[in-house]
């Protein structure tokens, strides 16, 4: 059995590969897995796309990254949290999500490409911003460990609906519904001795 | 070296247990790691605690589930995501978090306890709703596996610093701060002949 193949839910499976990369690029952080010692270990950290790969990156003195540079097996997982799904009995309660895995082996970006990536990264993140802050140095390249994993094995699960309540439950007293929920972007705070804020809430938001 | 010894930004490290059970209480997902057949899965779940526990549920029909239930070794992730760090280089640029890390192997719950710990989580995510709730039915009982996780061998970092820039770069042109990130739960959607919405949105507020 392909370890993609979704077994549980299978009525929120999503095969759209515009899905995922929606999901991807608006999600700004994956939780990755590897095998460590024989035991699992996962580690947030911050996440992009650059066409067909996803793109993680930490210090060339990371544990974790290092070990994946290796070609230990990862897998990427991306969840959008977007709501409670309050329904009449507790056992049909659930939650608003999107979520995909990427399983594979990631490959070390060097060379002329670190620079674009990593560019990709930061724009990512904030868009437009790879173009306002200086180059990187030598030394910073040289810190910085990317690595690009092949977006070949993935499933995704997009959940979206009302409460489940069974027929016994419909006229029962308790309140049944959703509570959405949603990242919202705070006023930016400028470091002291900064320039103006201006625009990067609106840059940032969703 | 104990698995759970932060060896990178050692400055995040918190110590402070209080500061993980706050994490726990409010994270409602977590990430949770394991090894099937070689490789890692990373599943996205609800979790709560109890008390120096972990707790995590699903279906008993659960290829992870049952993989946990038969004691493979566990990392549960909790992560919570405060902030853009926007340095004056991209290098320097981070994020608010907190994030926390449990390791070990999970134990099912079952009998007497089954039901209070179950309400324990549902009165994590929505206080109170446990009591307006019917009580579960033995076939919702039967179809749960309930699992704890001991709080022994956890490691928790918290990042919250303005960006640190180079002492060439503080005078640069480009906009430096933080853009701070909460979760924003909106007005409650009433599932069609529900009553009112009344207090859930505030219930479930940060």
């Amino acid at each position: 059995m392909p370890r993609t193949r979704i077994t549980r839910l299978r009525k929120y499976a999503v095969e759209d590969r515009a899905v995922l990369d929606t999901l991807l690029d608006t999600a700004r952080v994956a939780h990755v897995g590897l095998v460590d010692d024989d035991w699992p270990v996962v580690i947030p950290t911050g996440v992009a796309r650059d066409g067909d790969n996803v793109i993680l990156h930490g210090s060339t003195g990371s544990h974790w990254m290092r070990t994946l540079a290796s070609g230990a097996p990862a897998c990427v997982t991306v969840t959008s949290l977007e709501g409670l799904v309050v329904a009449r009995a507790a056992f049909e309660s659930s939650m608003h999500y999107r979520s995909a895995v990427v399983f594979g082996v990631a490959q070390p970006v060097d060379g002329d490409e670190k620079r674009r990536v990593l560019d990709v990264i930061t724009d990512t993140l904030i868009p437009g911003r790879a173009a306002e802050v200086r180059p990187h140095s030598d030394k910073e390249l040289a810190a910085t460990q990317l690595l690009r994993l092949p977006i070949e094995h993935w499933s995704l699960k997009a959940a979206h609906s009302w409460p489940e309540d069974l027929p016994n439950d419909i006229d029962g007293p308790a309140w049944a519904g959703v509570v959405p929920m949603h990242i919202t972007y705070d006023d930016p705070l400028p470091r002291p001795t900064s320039p103006p804020a201006s625009t990067y809430r609106h840059r940032c938001g969703t």
